[in-house]
């Protein structure tokens, strides 16, 4: 990586996190300076405006859990074990991985709706896509013969994102892990009620 | 009611969903003053501050759910439909009942955490009386026979919350009420498989 890529990519990820904890309009350039040790304008050397700045840290921060989830089904076969790699992903978002302040699409979804519709459509999308990938697990579980056959994918996929976004809320909120290990300990026995062959 | 106690309502009404929707620093003053249509020297005469009209507008909203739950739970003797009750005030929160915008106290735990300390720690405030309400039912329901004995009321009290605040979300965010539909209708049946006697 170049020099240039190398300080555009530090910026990105100390406003993602910045972004993530305090939201838009709570992040302001002075406090993006503070937290990267920058001047203005070696910032805006990299990105035209805050808007920028902050429209590519969202997108920094959804390639980190895109990754994550990457790695997490990375070798596994049955869906009741993608499904519950998948679940040990958001698990741990309260403690900061892969980036600190929970959940960055329901941060950006709440903090910017009424407010910024561009980033309140890219939180939309990468949700959309995030159901969509559980979906296809689910759907692909079925299909192998995994999963019983009349298992509701829509359901699922509902039931799974929202627990465990509310879980995440409630871990965040209290600053006590016990929310999510109750979720989650409820998740992974209600999908393995869901399997037809053993995982 | 007096004329003055009538205005103050009137502006915390417009200002506690103007602030459930934007935040407290994606609403300004001068959104207050269009969404109630005064002038700032008429909302000073009531509010001290925008902080002290944030503060006083969180405890509006509080007050409306806290109102709804009481009323949804009235008359009703059996856990499982009190449950069932406290399920349907949560189902209604995406409508715009009783408030717009959505769940007032994630929004706030979402907008004012590293932010707003005094914000921040209401909501949580808020949200451990709610989780102690829920957790008031289910202690009740097993004391009276009407719960299974075995019943996990942390669990319980948890994957209520966690699912409905996570569906909310979604239906907010997707604008789309099948994602409530979904997490109700799970949730009503799994509160059904908790109980001893019949509702």
């Amino acid at each position: 990586m170049r020099k240039g890529e190398q300080t555009k990519e530090y910026i990105l990820q100390k406003a993602a996190q910045l972004f993530n904890e305090r939201g838009y309009f709570g992040a302001s350039m002075s406090d993006i300076m503070t937290v990267t040790g920058m001047e203005k304008g070696g910032i805006y050397n990299h990105f035209k405006s805050k808007d920028d700045l902050a429209v590519q840290a969202y997108e920094y921060s959804v390639d980190l859990m895109r990754q994550a989830f990457a790695d997490a089904i990375k070798g596994k076969y049955h869906a009741v074990d993608r499904l519950q790699a998948v679940v040990g992903v958001f698990q741990k978002i309260p403690n900061g991985s892969p980036l600190a302040g929970g959940c960055p699409v329901i941060n950006t979804a709440v903090h910017t709706s009424h407010t910024h519709p561009q980033l309140h459509a890219s939180a939309q999308e990468t949700m959309l896509e995030w159901q969509d990938f559980v979906r296809r697990i689910v759907q692909l579980g079925i299909d192998r013969q995994q999963l019983k056959p009349d298992t509701d994918v829509e359901t699922v996929t509902t039931l799974l994102i929202s627990t465990l976004e509310g879980a995440i809320m409630l871990t965040q909120l209290h600053q006590d892990s016990r929310y999510m290990d109750r979720a989650t300990a409820h998740l992974v026995s209600y999908l393995q009620s869901l399997a037809l062959t053993e995982s």
